[in-house]
């Protein structure tokens, strides 16, 4: 691991990594930040999955997270979205190849030799991050749009590995909408029977058991209802009696200003399930 | 005016504009955040000036501002840093021209054509802002780095039209560090003695009254003390018997998680004395 930046922020550090990853055979690049209660214990870690276009950066410095982070005593962890670099394949659109992994292991050509996306976030980042940072083993897992659809199908498929899933905006049926179809059709096939495995909204119709989800969506967004529609999540959760908080508010739209009105929410959702106590 | 965008966050309204300036004669943008109290009543105004290489984004993406200005009820006005655009001179250089404004009515060419942001900044943008928005004439000021020089030389010039004056890293004596004696040689030429009406250490030496004034300078900052020596001003403000809060940080550096940890502290102290209390 090569230390790319270090910052203070809110009496914790704000840290930049890049590592060679044997997961996606790239470098990856991750930013952590440890709060202040990190020097003297080892602390939870709350996984931040971001969305399209992004990499570390748009989290770490746009939606004023790292206070609250602070105050509850966990560690935040922001991976980038995707293999970068000439090695890995991409594509000319901003929602396909570099920017836009969706946290999946890719099956076809020319993605599968290093779009794997899935197993990175899931294994190789947390014995990183818990070989190499005064962390515990306990984890949870938020994201926003692309980001969310991360967090909803790895958490819903690890419900042992995370204390609870929240998300922003997030793309919860990808084999309905348009950005998961062109998305999946890319990097999984056409067979769309194995595009299931990653979609949120069936994953919840099956599984036995869940744990505590949260999502926010604003209304004011220009993706819903097109690409965003937490409705059919909901449904899908309820008709499997896996209960759901979902709020819709007015007037927000998808960008970081949303998130950032809601992030003390997410992060104190995820601080109760890691059972935090926010420290006044 | 033309609005160019409008994003809800804290229960607000980010809202970016840009307008032709006849002080500058050029067109200017500015962003301004209207808190939710904004819908009821008039409200006052926090000017923040940012520093070098800035525009109005950078405050206002990743300041984390929006949020306090929303419990206090003020208003944050963000302007840019220079004039812009093919019309305005500019300098290869980042700390000359164009995102280096210096807050000063330059009188050397090719600069002092459009190069007025003292003028724009004291009278032009708050007679815009106070016809167009709903606030009151109560006026408060803050800034970072070169945006620290702007906010104590122009708050100390004008004590009736400023509740206060707070800084993060203020350059306080650009006669005398680097970055101050190449803008002020290049905008008003070689003659020092034309340097002092925007010297803040000088000025301050010189007030007869000055608003409350508040610094804070992180200990871990490249620029510190070359370029910031906030140290000097405290000396000549306390030599003439005004008093400034000055704090200094372990650890923190120049960059806006540094701003972000302490903009809370900042924009209390404006609020109170524009008379404003914390709605919780």
């Amino acid at each position: 691991m090569e230390q790319l930046s270090k910052n203070k922020i809110f009496d914790g550090w704000h840290e930049r990594y890049s590592h060679q990853s044997r997961t996606t055979n790239t470098e990856m690049t991750f930013a952590i930040y440890l709060p202040p209660q990190a020097a003297d214990k080892k602390v939870p870690v709350l996984y931040f999955l971001s969305g399209l276009t992004c990499t570390d950066e748009n989290f770490s410095t746009k939606a004023g997270a790292q206070q609250y982070a602070a105050k509850y005593g966990l560690a935040l962890v922001i991976p980038d979205t995707s293999p970068r670099g000439k090695n890995a394949a991409d594509d000319e659109s901003y929602d396909l190849g570099q920017g836009a992994g969706f946290y999946l292991n890719a099956t076809q050509n020319p993605w599968s030799q290093h779009y794997r996306m899935y197993d990175y976030i899931v294994e190789e980042l947390p014995e990183l991050i818990e070989a190499n940072f005064p962390v515990t083993n306990q984890r949870s897992l938020f994201g926003h749009s692309m980001g969310g659809h991360g967090a909803l199908q790895i958490g819903l498929k690890n419900p042992d590995c995370y204390a609870a899933i929240s998300a922003f905006a997030p793309i919860v049926n990808p084999s309905n909408v348009p950005w998961g179809k062109k998305a999946f059709s890319a990097y999984l096939g056409k067979d769309e029977k194995t595009w299931a495995a990653y979609d949120s909204s069936k994953l919840v119709s099956q599984m036995k058991k869940a744990q505590p989800i949260l999502i926010d969506q604003g209304l004011a967004d220009n993706f819903y209802p097109e690409q965003l529609q937490p409705e059919v999540f909901v449904q899908a959760a309820e008709a499997n009696g896996i209960d759901v908080i979902l709020d819709l508010h007015e007037g927000y739209d998808h960008s970081y200003y949303f998130i950032a009105s809601f992030v003390e929410k997410h992060i104190a959702f995820h601080a109760h399930y890691l059972g935090l106590r926010k420290e006044v």
